[in-house]
């Protein structure tokens, strides 16, 4: 048997470009190691995604792998530790091997974490690693962002303009980058910078995010806390592919196409610009049309 | 008063960029002439479109205007009729004239009608304008695609991958397009070519089409009829732009932006592959970020 297409990682990219596949009457098998939704089952509540206001991340995971079952397609819950580029490609678990003409890589990415206590409870309670979904539930409360590369910069000036005080911390005593941004971080008077300091330890109440102290000992009480030192691509099993750029992203044409033939990438696996389920849902149309356009061809 | 945005359209592509604009702190207007949620209205049952598999059309769109209204966006009920171009633009009405800093364009497109009686009552109920939305519906049924152009003859394709039957209805004698496209319609078994011929009527059973009679008087049971004569992009009021190319939709680069400073289009009147809620929703978050951005950096 060979499959049409192989889905690895069942987010929202995945499932969308799942949805279109099969409906299109492509042979279609997805994997997914862990539950379907991929990160929306660590979100507390989006707002942003059309047509859901309000739904919380795992209602919504919860849709949609109920789309997958309604539709009958066909999900094996086992990690996948290796792919075989070719005509007939090879998608490689512990136990078996699988063929296909083409694959989507949606395995998303994990933020990287400070290391301290309460970090993971405190997600979806306080913690946020996106200051573009998470933001606008911070309005004219105090907030804290944490790092000092281009994206916290970045998200920093966001939060400043919904927010009514913004402490941006960093460990060293120098962003990581130069330039225009530093100046309208410096320009922001709501924006205060912490440099060469730590968050050492998170104090909760009521299940929530409700002070931070740094390695000085100084307590600040803060709503949110938004960690921006990162994020680790989910690639591990692509190392036989030479698909991967030197951010640890995967490089993709407008069709969401790697340049391995038959071989596509969508969501936050993908370097691009904005991180959002609306824009991973996109991607999954767009490279699952592609594919059914290949093959309708053939 | 100079808004930061105003929205034209909210359609998926409108309301997703109202969403996200609002959300940032931005002072955003929008205006919709008819119904929020746009063509929606007219869809009968939604399957592709990520977490709300098998909504109707009309529920997705009710959504749609709850989270407008949550969010208490500014929507005024009534047309544009003209845009001026400027550092800061005047946006205007029958009544009144509104000024801001940016646009964004979702006045959508129009589907061709073939002109004939029933035709818009049986939209959503045997009638649709888009396979990849609705082929599904039809697996291992008998459908019609009406249309000579090359997007009638991928439609075709499309269909007869997913349906037991296909005919391709054409009023003229040969495709607006030749060759592969043509090629692998006439290779492909289950399309039924009948050239030279138009629909001069509409059969309907149980409120729901059933047969389609040709100008030869031939009657054909089917399931489905797609019909895919071409669209009209909703710009009329935009004749003061150079913005929209020859087919009549709007060239934007990968942010969304037209060649005018400010002005931005998204969703069905943007010249794209792909025209889908999925898609649509993704365009309006990158503009409105796009525009975020920008704001921002004032």
């Amino acid at each position: 048997m060979i499959y049409d297409l192989i889905i690895i990682g069942l987010g929202p990219a995945g499932v969308s470009a799942a949805i279109y596949a099969k409906r299109a009457g492509l042979k279609v098998l997805c994997f997914e190691s862990k539950m379907i939704g991929g990160y929306l089952n660590y979100i507390d509540k989006i707002d942003n995604y059309p047509g859901l206001y309000g739904i919380s991340g795992p209602d919504f995971a919860f849709n949609l792998y109920e789309s997958i079952n309604k539709l009958g397609i066909e999900v094996k819950n086992t990690e996948v530790i290796e792919i075989t580029q070719g005509d007939v490609k090879e998608v490689t678990t512990k136990n078996e091997k699988y063929l296909c003409k083409s694959i989507i890589l949606s395995t998303g990415r994990s933020p990287k974490l400070l290391g301290i206590s309460k970090e993971k409870e405190l997600l979806g309670h306080g913690i946020s690693h996106c200051a573009l979904c998470d933001g606008a539930f911070y309005k004219d409360k105090v907030v804290a962002v944490v790092g000092g590369g281009n994206s916290a910069l970045q998200e920093a000036l966001y939060l400043s303009n919904i927010c009514k005080q913004v402490y941006l911390i960093h460990r060293k005593n120098n962003f990581r980058v130069v330039g225009e941004v530093v100046e309208r971080i410096n320009n922001t008077s709501n924006i205060t910078q912490m440099l060469g300091q730590n968050i050492k330890e998170l104090i909760e109440k009521d299940n929530k995010l409700s002070a931070i102290i740094l390695d000085n000992n100084q307590t600040f009480n803060v709503d949110g806390l938004f960690i921006y030192i990162g994020f680790e691509p989910n690639t591990k099993f692509l190392k036989n592919l030479n698909i991967i750029n030197e951010d640890g992203y995967i490089t993709v044409d407008k069709y969401f196409a790697t340049k391995e033939s038959g071989i596509y990438a969508v969501g936050d696996i993908v370097s691009k610009d904005i991180y959002q389920i609306s824009t991973a849902v996109s991607d999954g149309t767009i490279a699952a049309t592609s594919i059914i356009n290949n093959i309708i061809k053939e």
